[in-house]
């Protein structure tokens, strides 16, 4: 028999549909994204991305370097303002920032293989990331997500991030702030507290717990929060981000035996509002079919008890 | 420049990203599902499948055959009834029911292929198959849905469509119908009279009228309208039926040009409530990466003005 779940706080079920079981390496899907003639994300093609924004230094070259990126989703082009034709056409320009973080030098590296300092050095570009575009004006949220592996939305090896400054807070973060609001304290931290101790728990050390959702909409989906509760990673201090960059290597050095393509995202509270950090991972075996996108609902095969357990074995 | 738009009713928005544009025969890809040795679908294999519920008849055989889905996501077991763990752990038994439509008995046709009147039969079918299955008690709403192809969700390539009978209604759904409450008149009635006019149109006859919507998610997302004002497919008499078919195959047709997978799915008024029907189709091109898992909020290279156009090409 299936069970039906609903998200923490947000009216999102998902269906588990246990009879479709199977073994975690049994979704393992041999994918790969085919080689191009030329990486632009590699040594020696600086000139081939956009004017380089930044850079994290070693050796007297660059670790880590981040540049607008060619094919933006949005622009510092038109107007953040919204028009209304009538009450049910609306729109604006798509306003905003549009970057790329390439992440190493190393072509055939991938974020899992790195080591904790570097990890730990890409977590604090992403803070300064979202602090240096915050400030710009029309800029309601910076969004930073990672597309990693064919089935994840990305048709480039080189392992990179991306930085999307954004005129409006994303729908998502919006539901969460504002589902958050309805409790007297913050329900995530409650919410942390009961899944320390359940069987969806994957790994915890001094500052970050990482635990399956009770509502996880993909297989071994994976959510990590720090333990205190903070706004924003732009919060963290030297020992959360390093306990944030080891909890997250071990989560996608998992993933990496699946060869799984995955994305991952930060979830922060905007300006003025209220909401705990985290990152979400999400990765992509199941494609989505007509009940998801009739419903909103998700089916997943694999219970997130299973996938903690996943992560958690040798 | 890119545009940002939102959905007529709902908290919903899209960016255009309009310099990834191509013309729409270059969105074709040479993807197709790989053969099985034994389709259950076909004719000679109907003691494969589950027991049959219902077909319709022709030449003393069958033409379109139902039977429950060998593979549910809801099953009659367990209760419908919701479980508190706590205020955060809520869930329930998968309950409900969950049925295939073989929708012909010629393994290779695609629902755009069969004549008209056959088209109108399937949709007899949903119609009939949603006042069945309304009837259980626990049974909140009855999801009706196609994949097809293999970028939409399915492995068969038989045609065919799935019914859920569920114990919720979908959040989706639900969506629409507060959307509409906003409103003194039903706002779809509204915009279909903006449609009419507008270069989004897509096909319009007696009953019936096409359009790519405003802020479609999806590359050649289309929707498909009563002008009169109908709860559910239920309410469609002979001529309506026939129209709609009419449209759907019209428009299928031309996806098929592109080898296109893709779903459809029908909303309708929940018992109680009050919601236009309309059958949206979600042609399957493009995958979904981080910044879409994060915001909520789709990337789509395709203006719906220039998905109309294509459509009602020659």
């Amino acid at each position: 028999m299936g069970i039906l779940r609903k998200d923490y706080l947000l009216d999102r079920w998902v269906y588990y549909a246990t009879e479709r079981k199977k073994r975690p390496m049994e979704f393992k899907k041999e994918v790969y994204i085919k080689e191009r003639k030329v990486c632009y994300f590699c040594p020696g093609k600086e000139h081939l991305t956009p004017k380089e924004i930044g850079r994290v230094e070693e050796k007297n070259t660059w670790k880590i370097r981040w540049f607008p990126n060619k094919f933006p989703a949005v622009e510092m082009k038109g107007s953040a303002k919204i028009k209304k034709k009538n009450e049910f056409l609306i729109s604006s320009d798509a306003y905003g920032k549009h970057e790329v973080i390439a992440e190493t030098r190393n072509h055939n590296k991938q974020l899992a293989d790195l080591d904790v300092k570097h990890i730990k050095e890409i977590l604090e570009v992403y803070a300064l990331r979202i602090k240096h575009l915050s400030r710009l004006s029309n800029i309601k949220f910076i969004s930073i997500f990672k597309n990693k592996g064919p089935l994840a939305g990305t048709s480039l090896i080189h392992s990179h991030t991306q930085v999307a400054a954004l005129s409006q807070v994303p729908e998502l973060v919006k539901e969460e702030v504002e589902a958050s609001k309805k409790h007297k304290r913050c329900p995530y931290c409650s919410i942390l507290n009961i899944e320390k101790k359940s069987k969806r728990k994957i790994f915890e050390n001094k500052s970050i717990i990482a635990f399956a959702p009770f509502a996880s909409r993909f297989n071994f989906e994976a959510w990590i929060f720090p333990k205190k509760h903070k706004k924003n990673i732009t919060e963290f201090d030297d020992h959360e981000l390093k306990d944030l960059a080891s909890i997250l290597k071990k989560i996608l050095l998992k993933l990496k035996k699946l060869n799984a393509s995955y994305n991952y995202f930060l979830h922060y509270a905007p300006k003025g509002q209220n909401l705990h950090f985290h990152i979400e991972i999400t990765p992509r075996f199941a494609k989505w079919g007509g009940f998801e996108l009739s419903t909103g609902a998700l089916i997943n095969s694999v219970m997130p008890e299973e996938a903690a357990k996943f992560y958690r074995s040798k």
